[in-house]
C-alpha cells in the first residue's frame, strides 16, 4: 500500500510520503511515491501518489514527458497559469490514463489511483489539492488543512489532535512521524525510507527534500520516545473506577 | 459501521462494543451489539457483532432460540462443552445464514460479518475467539491477546503500544475507551453509547455490565484529557532538527 501526507501550515507546505509497494506480501518493492517539478524562482510543484502503480507511473512519466517538450502540448506542468489550472492537468491526465487502461466493459476501480498536489507558482499563494481518480479535486482549507492518501487510518488520530497551523517546520516533521510510525507499526505494505519536502512559501525554490531511513536516528528517537511518551500520556490519565 | 474490541488479560476478559448502525449517513440506528448468554455457576457467553444487521441479528435470534428450546436441536449455546465447540456453533450458525440470505448467483460479501467471542464454561479455562464470515475461526493467544471488528485502525496504535497483559479492569477500561475515543473522533458511523463487559475468569458470572454514554464524566474526562495527554506528549518529544 502507501501511506502519504500533504499539509499546510502558515509557514508552507511540509510532504511526506513511504516507499513502498506490494502486489500481496511476497511481491513488495521500493519505488519513490514523491515527485517535484521545480522551476527556481519560478514555480514549484509537488505530486505525491497513491494506487495501482502503472496508473501512477503513466501520470508521471506524461507529465514529465510534456513538461520536456513544452511545444509538442500546452500547458504543461511547466506552463501552467495557476496551481488550479496545474490541478485540473494533473486530473485530466489521471483520467486519460485510468481511461486508456481499462479494458473495454471492465472496471476502472482496479487501475485507480489518488494524488496529492502542493506547490507555488509565481505571483499566486501556495495551494494544496486532493486529486480523485475521476479527475476532479478539492483544495486544503483552514478547516481541512492536511491531506492523507493510502492507509490513512491508523496516522490521523494524531494528526486531528496535534496538528496546529503556526506549527513550525520542525514540529510539523515531528508530527508528520509519529503519524507514520504508527501506520508502520500497524501496516506492513507501509514501510520506510520516507521522503520528506518542506516548501516555504514564496521561496519558489525546494526549501529541503530529504530521505529518511530506518537507521535515521531522529526517527529512531521519535519511534521509540512516541511508544513511551503514549505510555506516560497514559498513565497520566485517571484510571477507570466504575 | 462498528467498533468492538474483546480483550484478554490474566484477570479475565474485557468487552467494548459501540451502539451505532447506519445505512448511509442519513440513516443512522443504535443497536446492541454486545450480546450475553449466562447459566450462573455454569458458563458466561459474550458474543460481539459487526457487518450486516440482518445477518447478525439472524445470528443472535437462532442462538438465543435455540437456547431456550434446547430440546429442538443439540448442542445450544447454553450446553456446548467447550469454548471451541461454542465457536464452532456460531461459525456453523453464521454459515448457514449467509447461505440463506443470499440470492442465487449473487456474491455473499454483502450478507457477510463477523463475531467476537469469549467466555468460560465451568472446568474450562475462559477463552477468546475471532469467527469470520465463512464460519471458521481463530483464537486469542499470547502474541494476540486482543480482537477488534468493525472500524478497527483508528483505535488499533494505542492498544499496539498500551496494552500489558497484567493490567488491571480499571486500567483496561481505559485503554479501551483511549481507543474507542479515537474511532469517534475519526469516523461518524461509530457512536455512544458504549457496552461493557467485564468477565472476571472463573467466576462463571457476568462480573460488571454497564453502558457508558457521552455523557459519562469518566467517559468525558478521558476524551478530553487524552486531547491534552496526547499534545504533552507530543510536546516531549524532540522537535527536528535536519
Amino acid at each position: 500500500m502507501t501511506y502519504c501526507v500533504g499539509l499546510k501550515t502558515d509557514h508552507g507546505l511540509v510532504f511526506m510520503s513511504d516507499t513502498r509497494t506490494n502486489a500481496g506480501v511476497d511481491n513488495v518493492s521500493a519505488f519513490r511515491k514523491m515527485h517535484v517539478w521545480e522551476e527556481p524562482g519560478e514555480r514549484v510543484i509537488v505530486l505525491m501518489s497513491s494506487g495501482n502503480l502503472a496508473t501512477t507511473q503513466g501520470v508521471i512519466s506524461l507529465l514529465d514527458e510534456r513538461a520536456k517538450a513544452p511545444a509538442e502540448r500546452n500547458p504543461t506542468l511547466l506552463a501552467t497559469p495557476s496551481m488550479f489550472q496545474t490541478a485540473r492537468l494533473v486530473g485530466d491526465t489521471l483520467r486519460e490514463v485510468i481511461a486508456n487502461s481499462t479494458p473495454q466493459g471492465m472496471k476502472q476501480d482496479a487501475f485507480a489511483a489518488s494524488f496529492i498536489l502542493g506547490g507555488q507558482i509565481k505571483g499566486t499563494e501556495p495551494r494544496l489539492f486532493l486529486v480523485y481518480p475521476e479527475g476532479n479535486f478539492i483544495e486544503a482549507t483552514d478547516d481541512t488543512p492536511f491531506f492523507q492518501i493510502g492507509e490513512t487510518k491508523y496516522g490521523r488520530p494524531i494528526l486531528l489532535r496535534a496538528y496546529d497551523r503556526s506549527m513550525s517546520y520542525e514540529e510539523t516533521v515531528k508530527l508528520l512521524l509519529v503519524s507514520f510510525d504508527s501506520t508502520v507499526k500497524s501496516n506492513l505494505s507501509v514501510g520506510l525510507p520516507l521522503d520528506l519536502l518542506w516548501y516555504r512559501s514564496n521561496e519558489l525554490n525546494v526549501t529541503i527534500r530529504k530521505r529518511i531511513g530506518a537507521d535515521d536516528p531522529y526517527y529512531r528517537s521519535i519511534s521509540d520516545g512516541w511508544g513511551t511518551a503514549l505510555k506516560n500520556a497514559f498513565k497520566s490519565l485517571p484510571d477507570y473506577s466504575g
